[in-house]
């Protein structure tokens, strides 16, 4: 069972935990992981929204990051266990994950914002294939 | 020689390279690593600028990273060399660093906004040990 | 449950997957991955047997990586699971581990043997610490 | 000028330095950054001898890393620059590279083994088209 149930929040949560070669020398998960933290909760996400990285790259469209904000709330440290959740919003060809990282007491360690467009062949699509797989998912 | 001379435009560049376990599966520079090429030429700024994150850290003071932005503009790939350079502004208690990641004819990588700020067993501070080793490159 | 049940062959093992961000360009995860893995395993192990790397860093001991040895056998993929198991010899003042990666049908992925000492102020010690928390484990 | 001129003993040398991203929170770079430092100087070794693993991928061939061996000796840590040595030998369809990392002051950090084959849509090649690129290298 997840550390935090799947609730209106979110649209896809999973637990994961530290692993220790993510710390730096302070002893706290580097910055960067964050992010590939929140890549793997979408990765996970879209497989289970029926959406394939790989397949979309075989049929040459490319989901594509533009751009990412995230805030550093409280620092992960050696041991902790922590929930990535995630919503979504489409604006226009953007769709947009709201991404958070929290802690199992509900204690906010990081919050993303991360803007994804989708290339065919290169150029911008409207992302109807995404639109398509996120449908039920965005409000 | 640096493949783009520091001109007023930057206070801190520095040439680098990607390396290939950098890619993903896409054949491009996953976004992650954008992260990594910024803190690495912030963490060279700083020790050009008499500042040891090290030394820092024995001193009870740790300079953290409160928010990042990053735009994805153009992809680097395998082979590519690029040009990391940094500007710094003060905010109050926030330093904030702009940081591009410019291929060498020019074209921007991304664009990346850091802001840090200093604490002192754990507490805010105004950052006066930081703005003393920054003041010069500030404008 | 664990994909693969803890049998004789292994003290320790847990189940992981692949993320997406440990690929390279060939769509295969990239080598030095499988020593974050089994890095990760050893850990996780050591917190099991009531060992942290933490608290012994506190008192000055230190377990040292000394040699590393992994064979690669099958490359894991985009959206792979598999279970990461060791088991643990002593050989005098060293620790050896033999780490598998293997997929859940069976398909070894990785062989890894990992050679660990404990230091004690940077000088060799004979591992009593590592040895009574491993005594349980070792044939 | 690199830190160590190219001399008998080595094939290819590249100077190369400790990003503070590499650190794990003892303060020393983490067993699997070796790797990757070991991987970057066997690719630009490729590039240099004029062979490109994105060229031999598009052909259908794939050189793929059978095994690797590192001792750690002596721990890099934050701000070091160290040489990434290496030279090659052929044992049959096997290329093996021999591979150093050592401070500018010639203490040994770690020495790596690699073995590396070709493949050729799957199937393992006698390893011509790499006896060619780095047959002026092999003693």
């Amino acid at each position: 069972m997840p550390l935090l149930s799947n609730n209106n929040k979110y649209c896809y949560v999973m637990d994961m935990e530290v692993r220790d070669y993510e710390l730096d020398f302070e002893g706290i998960v580097n910055n960067a992981n964050y992010l590939h933290y929140m890549e793997h909760t979408r990765h996970r996400f879209c497989e289970d929204a029926g959406l394939s990285f790989k397949e979309m790259l075989e049929q040459g469209i490319v989901a594509v990051v533009r751009k990412i904000e995230v805030e550093y709330h409280s620092s992960l440290r050696s041991g902790d266990r922590f929930v990535s959740g995630l919503r979504i919003e489409r604006k226009g060809a953007r769709f947009v994950f709201y991404q958070d990282i929290v802690r199992p007491d509900g204690e906010m360690c990081a919050k993303g914002v991360v803007t994804v467009v989708s290339l065919h062949d290169g150029k911008l699509t409207r992302g109807e294939e995404l639109a398509k797989a996120f449908g039920k998912y965005i409000k």
